[in-house]
């Protein structure tokens, strides 16, 4: 397996969610458990090293690949979830879409100063919930915070919201609009 | 570890969703990378001479020690989701709620006649979703299906709703309503 050959295995399904828009659709890969393997084993080479202590995933494709992260590292899991989601008191992040605003929450209690936190989710295309996924994760004064994401759409410059020392990692660079 | 450390970290929050319910938060469990491992070690035990050779976890807790558990078992992990949620063809499966009915979705080329499935959710409470995601697995003429839970509310008797003959495990068993 290799990064080719992932990209053999990835579904891409046209006009969705809307019309215009090519879904790189990441299900085809967690099926088949070679590419699961590949891609848990590329993200644990990764980030091995780093003493993360905690992962974020970002709901709900990034607890997937997150959570499985998060048991190989010996380090916690921490859903980031869509308002109204989490039982228990939460920090929340607003951020605008392409129509109106979104916010993104996470567990008062979820992370501690002394954390290294790794964010995790599936797909960086314009960025907007991923950079407030980071901010919100900052507000916790985490030692460091790096992302991670199985594809980035480079024609959109998600990685533009985030500063150039930020450190941001994907498995896959793909084009898309 | 044990199964009474595990109840100690797991949080309750009372009057969650709506008044009346008491929550059990499993976030609480997941957070705490003894308390993931314990589950995932746990699980790994109850299925690795099962044959497994796919997970599927229901959206969206289930996604969290479902894609963790696929990997460990080398089997592929599959999202039961709600309507409008997975991109490509899907069958879909209509249950009863309190008011109303829901849906949950698997993609059409999810699950094939060779396999053998565990279907992982994190809570057993009246059971109308994990038995509409049983149906639904039914529905692909597997080998064999198992479910799972973390938690079963024993007092709202979810697993009446399967054939005894079916299946079914918890890790704890605690009393709810």
């Amino acid at each position: 397996m290799n990064k080719e050959e992932l990209i053999k295995n990835l579904r891409t399904v046209p006009n969705f969610p809307i019309p215009g828009i090519l879904f790189y659709d990441v299900t085809t890969l967690f099926k088949n458990p070679t590419c699961l393997r590949y891609l848990e084993d590329t993200l644990y080479d990764l980030y091995k090293d780093k003493g993360i202590t905690k992962v974020v995933g970002i709901e709900s494709r990034g607890f997937i690949l997150g959570a499985a992260l998060a048991m190989r590292l010996g380090a916690g899991f921490i859903p980031a979830r869509k308002p109204g989601k989490l039982p228990a008191e939460t920090i929340q992040e607003v951020f605008n879409k392409e129509y109106g605003t979104d916010s993104i929450e996470i567990h008062k209690d979820a992370i501690e100063k002394e954390d290294v936190v790794l964010i995790h989710d599936d797909l960086l295309a314009t960025g907007g919930t991923a950079k407030a996924a980071y901010n919100l994760v900052q507000r916790f004064s985490p030692q460091q915070t790096f992302i991670n994401f199985i594809i980035e759409l480079t024609d959109l410059k998600g990685r533009n919201l985030f500063q150039p020392e930020t450190e941001i990692t994907s498995i896959l660079k793909l084009e898309g609009e």
